[in-house]
């Protein structure tokens, strides 16, 4: 507040009757794509912060802690992960972290918006060598479309980092049941390891799409291991679903997810996640775990008719 | 937002750059005591919502999950609670789950405005029981002033249920090793178990009080389990620090833990908190758990002389 | 701001983009009618303030300016007022003022909604006397259908205190070029004025209703006097329109209107108008007065049908 | 709306407890001098916007309005103004005003930030025009330096285009009943005329700053003609002093001021401004009429001593 004189605010609803604003100090960059109003402002809140249609996207304040739960669990849980294809990701973190696996050999990451990718290249200084790191192909389309394309069992973790399904645009196809069971899990390697951003998991927020997510993978799946964490710039407990191609796995002791983290990233410690931590978000709550167990509802390309368009559960 | 048309708006400061604003259905109660101004409003978003001086202190949609983490822990953990010391806790929840222990024979709860006490036994709905339960003692006064005329050994669990400490009230009092040391340890009796709120405890918050607090905790009892919980309404993870007065003592399993709950509370179970539910509380993530490692302050009744009235950690 | 804490704001639309927030010390009542939803809100900006539907109708600070300005130019201009009908004006100030008219004998009040009348005249201290004046007769219905009913020539004013033609309400009724012709300027009795509050009146505003109504009433009766006056919590310059039935009547001047403030009052001056007041409001500024002769749209019966429901100008 | 999804409000507080926000929907340029924060903003509501510190100093909605206002009133008062001095008007809107004047021949425009008026000259661009205009020198140094450095009776009109006296920055001084009377008549050629924007005129408001500014000018000058007009971005009524040097002199007819419009302007015809227009701003209404007669507080260097710093009025 010291720096700067004019109160310019960027209001965000968290519901019907719930919002909150956080002050701007500078407005970076402003941009639009045929999908989306993209920004980059700064704020003393959270540092520089990207906005896509005015929602906050990522800060720099918390999306490194984001960015290592979508991306650390699946890869230190593959015995040898060395080809990841990323729906989504086009701010650049997802990748990032990914490239820190010295096992990693090729990273294929989809993203549907150019200039998203191109801005973000440019301007996030976080991500500019992952964009630029020889190891990643970076393909601007349905992300669908480039999985079904790609041949059976050829990448070891694939990685969802897309918008919600309900809100209203054409991601909803990519959490349906029949794209887990007729592309994901046959373009995946004997082992591979699926995970996908799930929502809100919060005891209050946990039913809005991370329990039906859950249930669609787990429909699909040998075995689903769901946890969450809180993300203060998403304002709630968020969700992740990491999901085993192969029935015989099991979550590693924290022991052993601090030796791979060891052994295989770049050297440069993880800020957030350990064994311990992992140990923490796993075990998830009461009200959660009833949550999931009790949840139907299981999102296929039938339901999403009802669905799109509307953004809204019925 | 369907039945009523007037846009009427709570709003709370969360930093200096920051703010978030609830909608306001109807404003059910206002007050005002010689401590602070007390009002009851109903919410869409939370429902009934009790706030103290403007901000939000209990909401019906999650005071159940800060009391349960608040009560629960030490009470299960010790072998058998019969007398309980309250410091704070004038809404009257935290005496609500208290009583819920069959082995409760005896409860003081010491909460310094009577407003308050009574303004909650008489529009608390949730509350009201408690109020009126033989087992509980309400006095209106400074509960350090009450917790050192009482005997030593007096008491099986003291409950901190207080404004946090750099509130600029007189509450730091209550946070600092002398009163932990001189105070509080005494007054517990063999296999005594102390509880306090401790504030914000994310990874971005809990340098704030949390980590202190911790520091002081643990450099008067001889062992302190730390755990942190997100609750909605407080727009945060929060913090708790339970404090063992035998050293020998350690967490209960999950078996453990589920075991007691069902053996010693009144038969309705508890909404949120089970034994795999504080597995993953007390695991807490790296960040956090590095912060608390390397907290050097401790609160002390010479601190307190900087920092009281300026509400600000130097 | 200094006697509460709690921060409790009013915040309403001025325009799409465009909103104020004024600080709520205290909600007086909160009631509901068929029509409305009704408040009464202590403010330290603008004392008491009465809502309708969550949008500031009258304030403490101001309503006597624009209650001045409906009532008395019309009762000053004319010659001797005895017999005065309101459509409208249920929270009872306009009646007030009409009562200060020692030549008044009879006052015919009507507001559709009785649940606003009943509540004004027991919560507004102001207006309480006004209601019990046995000159005063207060029906709960709707205007135009008493305004019909009542014989012809039996009125010396008829003013027009209802909500903006173009709120998607039925008010738009009330302000078509039927309604003056067949209705008003028949039950007026010979010399008769009538007069409309006519919605904002400023620069950049005065084309969203005042230019059409005046260009309406004009259509009807031969002489008409626009005027404007800044009312601060419209937040905008507000218009009247007063016509008169005799073509050969004119404005008085402002010696003559004080004299007749003078003789014909309660003893009690006005607080705002007087003579020279009322040559200022008059003179309306030169983009006004083009607005005002360039008007072409003249509401109708069958205009009507296109504007009602959506609430806004085609 | 329709254009843009991020959600950026400018919020500015009209009072302790009042306070409103419009939405920008680009923020064009920031800066910041020694003196102030700069920026120029686009919104929906009131097109671009110039803020200085965060306050809205001129809209492209409304800025001529207020401009207009506050030159032509007195060039066209004066029977040949060829030198004007202007203290301020940094934003270039009043030199613009000026040089419309055919008589013009000269302009000085003293105002104190090179960086807004580098900025304004080349940004706004309704204004560059009047910024390379040959008979305009502009110098950044304190208005009151530079005028007591012209020789006496060098200029027909003096335009004081300032931040308000209580606005706790040094524009105090350039209020005062001293510098009014030893370097503002003095300087004023025979017949010379001096206005002042005055501030806040509203029948709420005008005794925040215009009354005294309105005695202080009165105690100096033989005759001053206050007005005042709304300005929608200034969310209130504003006010205006004309000072005449000579006490025979009194206000323009309305045809007389149409004439001299006619007459010496540049050919193009003023939006707002005519004789009847002025007819109307210059009669105030019986609030503000009487608070101007009844104040009692002339602004002095030495009540500049305990004003100054604190920015409220005693």
């Amino acid at each position: 507040m010291a720096n700067y004189a004019k109160r310019l605010w960027l209001e965000e609803d968290l519901g019907d009757d719930y919002r909150w604003s956080y002050r701007v100090s500078e407005v970076l960059f402003s941009g639009r794509s045929e999908f989306q109003e993209i920004d980059l402002v700064d704020t003393p809140t959270w540092g520089k912060v990207l906005l896509l249609d005015g929602k906050m996207q990522s800060t720099e304040a918390d999306e490194q802690v984001y960015h290592e739960l979508l991306v650390h669990p699946p890869l230190l849980h593959h015995s040898c992960p060395k080809r990841v294809f990323i729906m989504g990701g086009g701010e650049g973190a997802t990748a990032r972290e990914v490239l820190r696996h010295k096992t990693v050999e090729k990273v294929v990451m989809v993203d549907i918006d150019k200039v998203v990718t191109d801005f973000c290249s440019k301007h996030l200084a976080r991500n500019t060598k992952a964009f630029a790191d020889p190891r990643l192909t970076l393909i601007n389309d349905d992300a669908r479309t480039q999985l079904e394309q790609a041949p059976d069992g050829s990448f070891d973790v694939v990685i969802g980092d897309l918008a919600d399904p309900l809100d209203g645009g054409p991601c909803y196809q990519l959490y349906t049941q029949e794209f887990y069971r007729n592309v994901v899990l046959k373009k995946l390697a004997p082992g591979g390891i699926f995970i996908t951003q799930s929502g809100p998991a919060g005891f209050l927020s946990c039913k809005e799409v991370f329990s039906s997510i859950h249930a669609t993978v787990r429909s699909v799946f040998p075995a689903v291991v769901p946890y969450a964490q809180h993300i203060p710039s998403f304002c709630d407990i968020w969700g992740y679903n990491m999901a085993f191609s192969d029935a015989a796995q099991t979550p590693l002791s924290a022991e052993e997810l601090d030796a791979r983290i060891g052994a295989r990233l770049d050297g440069v410690p993880l800020h957030f996640l350990d064994g311990v931590t992992f140990q923490g978000l796993r075990h998830l709550n009461k009200m959660v775990r009833v949550a999931l167990q009790e949840e139907k509802e299981v999102y296929t390309v039938d339901s999403a008719r009802f669905i799109h368009g509307a953004g809204v559960k019925a």
